[in-house]
């Protein structure tokens, strides 16, 4: 009698949200199409190699494998569809130039970062590939921007940050993945006990680099306060003042700007200016991106790239359910004429919905506001009383 | 270096493909509305005991299994999204009345039926419940014919069909699940010889009048030879007044109606009147559906229950690729009224891609048409020759 439970973290969208997903996914496409990005549609499941190719180990420990009866090969079901795009982007398309790409689908994980988030979100991203200039990183972020905001989020903080910084100040020390991540995660949560255990072998310049950074954080001024404080090394130097670009147009036209030079975290295979979108009383990103040149190469040619994406679902379940829709009610009929004024008012857009007599219509999609009537002969709408 | 092939019979739906099946997928899901159905968005991972229940063995050998690392259960990776929407109406709608739900989403198969096919169709359906008379199955198949027709197709031809005929004839026989199973597919294949070895047991009067029905395919007249070849029972008899009363109705609406009492291959889980969808130069069926009362019950909660699906990406690709979109072609710039003339520009519907100076677009998706000029101190559109 369990046959309907779904596994922890798995649900069902049922109409009403999933008309509000559905509206918002169009929406977002249209957005990223008006910017010239075009639409791919990746597999859900692919050989782990290429899946995982150029990305971390979080990743792979969040990837669900299975095995391929055709070829006998481990197969990975996306964990994220922004390495597919790289994918397409170095091998499908063979362009030179610009490229610009989006997607819209469902990703699923092994493990939820929290017991309250989905295990199967419905990544919407979009990626810019071929362009190493700012003008790139600047329009992703607006595009990320105008996509939150037309999700209906208001008061929208776009805080930025630099992979380059971590990798400037510990230039010349080389650390395992583990402790890569581990400092990544200790930057985050501001842990500076945390930050000294795990840099203790590190040379002291170094390490008191890393030790500046979780003080870095507020509004643009923390640019130059780091400029101060930071050793002058040439990813620093270029980090700091892509970030001052950024931060000025972005301001100019309005959005509001943060700095964070230790939020690194969800960051997977990022290499320069990184950036998350958060809203008042949402704890989490409501999106993120940022560079990731070097994935390409991963795939045997690499490019630059650039892109963000988001969750669909969790963006909007921001909103207020929309209202149900106005529909007609209708009795099937084999009258004559019945069928024809039917087809006719469904080709102008009206939604007619046919139950046998006396059948109330339990939905919160639609709702009833005019009856098809036969009235003198002739097949007419009449208004209907609300329920 | 071979991080980018994909699995056998897995594909990335690259840019020009991709806006088609999106735009499809948007008119079937419009159209659905039309008549009522509400969307729904059922997981891609469920417990197999749930994603499997009330259908049949082949289900089973083509559902990808994984472990969840949660539960330590398996878990099914959905092949059929039918029975996800059934055990949605049995059990979180709750509804005593007529319920439409409809839904797209990518299924995967272990196997595929034959080599060309995608192992990853993109499942288009709809489905009504709660109601047991023809209404429900005329409705669920005008709009399947309405579906395909929206896709471009034309000349499409309803083959009509119906489980009860061949439970009739086999009455009082008890067979173990891969016997029918192999009646089922040599019906298909109209093998006679076959079918009398595999029903060499069976007492003669039902062997004869299974050994009847590979003669009963054509025209609406085979229902009369077949009231005339086929024992008088009461399914047998139900299912044949009721293919009469839907092939009058259809072919009143101008559709070429077809029977074949002896093709029920591709149901897995149907009881009453089947049907599939052709079109002139395609071997397999463009949509699939009927009635499968019974599932409802594996779900604790028996429903009267007819639908049909299809496949988006199968329907997109027998159409003509869409034409490039026009659009306008702008260079990043920091002068002044430029975004905001861009903004203007993608605010009133226009694609406007920005790229460096020079740089060739490479898309299929869109074509250059204008550019954006500063001529006179004001951001103003001009034509571009064609390239």
């Amino acid at each position: 009698m369990t046959a309907w439970l779904l596994p922890e973290q798995f649900s069902d969208v049922l109409p009403a949200e999933a008309a509000a997903v559905e509206t918002l996914r169009r929406t977002l496409l249209d957005a990223a199409a008006g910017y010239g990005y075009e639409l791919v549609i990746p597999p859900l499941l692919e050989y782990v190699d290429s899946l995982l190719s150029g990305t971390g180990q979080d990743l792979d420990l969040r990837t669900f494998k299975l095995v391929d009866q055709l070829s006998g090969r481990t197969l990975g079901l996306r964990a994220d569809m922004t390495p597919q795009a790289a994918r397409i982007d170095a091998h499908l398309l063979n362009r030179d130039g610009v490229v610009r790409l989006c997607y819209s689908g469902s990703v699923v994980h092994t493990r939820a970062p929290s017991v309250y988030a989905t295990r199967e979100p419905l990544q919407f991203g979009a990626e810019l590939y071929g362009h190493d200039g700012l003008e790139a990183d600047i329009e992703v972020q607006q595009l990320a921007v105008r996509a939150v905001q037309l999700s209906g989020v208001a008061n929208i903080t776009l805080a930025l940050s630099d992979m380059r910084v971590v990798r400037g100040a510990l230039a010349g020390v080389l650390l395992a993945p583990a402790q890569v991540d581990a400092v990544i995660e200790s930057l985050a949560r501001k842990d500076r006990p945390r930050l000294q255990q795990l840099l203790a072998e590190v040379p002291r310049a170094q390490r008191d680099a890393v030790l500046a950074l979780p003080e870095l954080f507020g509004d643009v001024s923390v640019l130059e306060r780091a400029a101060a404080v930071l050793p002058a090394r040439a990813p620093i130097d270029a980090a700091l003042r892509d970030l001052a670009v950024l931060a000025t147009i972005h301001a100019r036209a309005g959005v509001d700007v943060q700095v964070d030079l230790a939020d690194l975290r969800g960051y997977r295979y990022h290499s320069g200016v990184i950036f998350s979108l958060y809203a008042p009383g949402q704890p989490d990103a409501l999106a993120r991106g940022g560079r990731y040149d070097e994935i390409g190469a991963s795939f045997g040619r690499p490019r630059a790239a650039t892109g963000f994406s988001l969750d669909v679902r969790e963006l909007a379940r921001l909103r207020p359910l929309p209202p149900a829709q106005a529909a007609v009610r209708a009795q099937w009929s084999a009258q004559p004429g019945y069928a024809q004024a039917v087809q006719r008012l469904r080709a102008d857009g009206e939604v007619v919905i046919e139950l046998p007599p006396g059948a109330p219509l339990q939905s919160r999609r639609f709702a009833f506001d005019r009856e098809l009537a036969c009235i003198d002969g002739t097949w007419q709408l009449r208004p209907l009383a609300a329920a």
